[in-house]
């Protein structure tokens, strides 16, 4: 079952108040590929990168599995840079320096060979190129997962507004939940923004687990106590591409099959926050993601 | 098995987004007793009143087998009094008034048929009396719960480090487990708050649920998602309350124990907010109860 994986592929230098990464390899669609390949093998990258990628990453994502004939290369410009430094209590950041470069010219063209993908997963990026993307596929995917951010709601609102109504599952955290919806309530939220188009939505909390609403069902997952957040950067990308891994893997998208899909994500994503950017996620194999699934679920289990 | 509840007994007069509760009867140890009142009939209150509150409220709490014995009555001042009011987001609010009253003259006192009780929960109040209720107590209770809020850790944080190594289980909520530890990283802030005494710790996150944390062991339990929340107050006393009834029900409270104890106390709390005060507490019993303990096993059930 293939998955396409739609976003952004950066530099980014991340400044904790422990460390500084110096510019490594980040990006949505970096992160939500690396965790999807634990679950399945077909996966395909549309993104865009500079004159400055490393081959190595790129060798990196073919040992994984990971096709990149939808990665487009812009020859005369450095690849997307972010720079940003956390806040002590690890949860707000302020962005430092943010250069678009390659971003500017990505056409988010989908390959030949992309076709017929039963799965996308559309990486936080314009609206635009998201709408883009669903349009170009002969066949409509079996679901469509999107993310977004504050950022879209307040700059392409229209556009947003019309890619929401072409998906099935929507993945945002609470604040943008809240700023999409205009309500405080979560479940209020969920209501009016599912009535904007998707049949799921994933409400994604941090520290504090994420929910799934779907008709008049809600599911609430835990995350991990975690003792020390080394670098919480893509660790919502993670999430949602280890939930689209296991969705793949599983070829079901039922209520039952996100609730699963979820934890795994969960597991995955609390990896990516070991380490800077995705350098914990490139050490894991199932193995390890099995054993933390135990843990997450020995986390919650109680009996009454 | 007999619980003692220390604590407050108040009228309170609430004012939320959507309406004015007038002058009602509220305080941490009514709360918690009718809560607890669910599980175990031998609950001994220990608190204080004025000379205005109304006898058809102590008549309601003998239904409910709840012993007042021990709730003094100040005949010249009325009851302690606050007033409050819910911002939007029915998260944070303002106090408008309060009216100390009795409360000054609260001798905590415990009666000698109060002696031999096997579980005590200690509510919010100066941790001063919290010590002396404990200093009475011929035999120690197998378990001593304690609640307590920000103001006492600003004004009597000596006092307050004197009962924490005098008691096994300390509930808090988030905020105030940050302020006593110093550390904002909930893991770390529970190892050096269980290092100022207690085995046990539940940090409160509202509408994130609970955590417990015993020895290395950690349990998250989540809150049931409430679409209408008419009035959180008394919500985080009656979890306790709750908690403690299942405890004192079980005579037990090894970590499974409290684990469930957790759930129940989650499932009576999410009652509280449904109405004013201690309205919808009053109406409910251990059907409706299991219902709710049924729904947030529901909330949480996923297989993997």
């Amino acid at each position: 079952m293939s998955l396409i994986v739609f976003g952004s592929i950066a530099f980014d230098h991340i400044i904790t108040p422990q460390a500084d990464s110096g510019k490594i390899v980040g990006g949505a669609a970096f992160y939500a590929a690396i965790a999807a390949a634990n679950f399945v093998d077909d996966i395909k990258l549309l993104a865009v990168i500079g004159n400055d990628f490393p081959q190595a990453e790129l060798d990196f994502l073919t040992s994984r599995h990971i096709a990149y004939d939808g990665v487009q290369k812009v020859t005369d410009k450095p690849s997307f840079f972010w720079k940003g430094s956390y806040h002590k209590d690890m949860n707000n950041r302020d962005s430092l320096d943010t250069q678009l470069n390659a971003l500017l010219d990505f056409k988010a063209t989908v390959p030949d060979n992309y076709q017929d993908c039963t799965y996308l997963l559309l990486g936080n990026l314009d609206p635009a190129l998201q709408l883009k993307v669903i349009e170009q596929l002969a066949t409509r995917p079996k679901l469509i997962a999107l993310d977004t951010m504050n950022f879209w709601m307040e700059i392409a609102l229209d556009n947003l507004k019309k890619v929401l109504q072409k998906i099935d599952l929507l993945i945002i955290n609470e604040s943008e939940a809240k700023e999409l919806s205009g309500e405080n309530n979560l479940t209020k939220a969920a209501k009016k923004i599912r009535a904007m188009g998707p049949v799921y939505l994933i409400i994604k909390k941090g520290e504090h687990g994420a929910l799934l609403f779907y008709e008049d069902k809600i599911f609430a997952t835990s995350a991990l106590v975690i003792e020390n957040i080394f670098d919480p950067t893509g660790a919502g990308d993670t999430f949602a591409g280890a939930l689209m891994g296991y969705i793949a893997q599983h070829q079901s998208h039922d209520f039952e099959t996100l609730k699963a899909a979820m934890v795994a994500g969960s597991a995955v994503a609390s990896f990516c926050t070991e380490k800077f950017g995705a350098t914990r996620l490139k050490e894991i194999d199932r193995t390890h993601i099995n054993q933390r699934i135990q843990e997450l679920k020995q986390l919650t289990a109680y009996t009454i």
